[in-house]
């Protein structure tokens, strides 16, 4: 499993990604989910994988063109004049890597090498974009009412990311938030794991503001952790008390 | 779906499950999800039920005797001696009625007819119990780790309750737990609905201390479910400052 999300603010783009891939609780390891690419000054783009790893890593070798020698590479999203257009090439890289798999395999293909992708990103004159690109190859874009995307587990990490996330909220704020939503993820899903990678893209700023691995045992991360228990409940204990007596009678 | 909770405390138990029932977002009704049984003074007995509606019905109708005419039928869980045989005895009437469905059904059948349940209660001379029954006819119990079973849409509502539950907490607290970890399902999927049952069985009362409809407007719980918002806020806000500068630096 995993866990990504990726977030539009006033300010710009954060995103944050686990890194635990398993085949089965036996078999985990870690695998780099969040990939960008860059032009100092002039664009940046970031993806965010989930779904089957063999998959993702994939798409992301073809977009890089390993197959070619390295002096004979262009990654076309360094290319491409559109965040638009970078999420239509990518949308249909996606859907054919997975349909050539599927046909590979015949019937055993199934839908077992699926995979989401949640794309990041700014070019030079534009606004920041964010967008979710589906296995079909279509995608959607994140708007003032929908400013985030999750891909893998996101369930556990929604309702806190539902009440707290602001547009207007400082970055620091919002790595906060990615924290507190990846920690109720953590504690509920084995399959979703630390290390975590966390991307801040401020708008017009054209290279990562920051980019950093928060490692087990990090230790904002595990105050983070340890506070959020302590202070969601006494946000629990701060709520009107229910009466048995009158249920329906707000103290 | 479906959200049902039961929760064991050292003073008894606690049952909360939602009334909704869909089949495709545009056909929703309003369905009674909780069923309960008692023999005042001696026993009482509640289920939950998540899954295919005919199936759960097929179930409670079968375990009244609905087929029988009023005065023959000898509802099973009045008369068996121990909540451990009831949990046996429910297990298999789910295991045969998905399995005669899915078998009338043909290749068709599949897993659609698929349902789980929580069986609370508690019998004269012996613990208030609490099982979790799956569509295979097993089923697990709970424990001190493990205090509370969910069933349907389980994930959103669970952060909360890992982080507050506490099983020495009061019936008015265990309440208020459940509204909150509902409220955050009701936020996220629109197939969980209000209107709300809620049974609150006292340890060796064996009826029930409190059995009630939270109503779509109670009160109480818009009381709680607007208040969490701001709660949830004041908790995050009170959680130490990210720096971008020093990122691993508690403040």
């Amino acid at each position: 499993m995993t866990y990504c999300v990726g977030m539009v603010l006033d300010k710009g783009l954060v995103l944050m990604s686990d890194t635990r891939t398993n085949s089965g609780v036996d078999n985990i390891s870690v695998f780099r989910k969040m990939h960008s690419w860059s032009v100092p000054g002039e664009r940046i783009i970031s993806i965010m994988t989930a779904g089957n790893l063999a998959t993702t890593q994939a798409v992301i070798s073809k977009l890089e063109e390993r197959s070619k020698a390295p002096e004979e590479r262009s990654n076309s999203l360094l290319e491409l004049p559109t965040m638009f257009q970078v999420a239509i090439e990518l949308g249909n890289l996606l859907r054919e890597t997975i349909g050539d798999t599927q046909k590979q395999n015949g019937a055993s293909g199934g839908s077992r090498f699926t995979a989401s992708l949640i794309l990041a990103g700014q070019i030079k004159g534009m606004e920041p974009r964010l967008f979710m690109i589906y296995p079909e190859g279509n995608f959607i874009e994140a708007s003032f009412d929908t400013p985030f995307f999750q891909i893998g587990e996101t369930k556990y990490g929604r309702p806190i990311l539902l009440r707290a996330y602001d547009r207007t909220m400082s970055f620091e704020d919002a790595v906060k938030l990615l924290m507190v939503s990846m920690d109720s993820t953590l504690k509920a899903n084995l399959s979703v794991g630390l290390p975590l990678d966390l991307q801040v893209l401020e708008r017009d700023v054209f290279e990562p503001l920051q980019e950093r691995r928060i490692e087990a045992g990090d230790p904002f991360f595990e105050a983070i952790s340890s506070s959020w228990g302590d202070a969601l409940k006494s946000a629990f204990h701060s709520l009107p008390d229910y009466s048995m007596d009158s249920p329906s009678i707000i103290p």
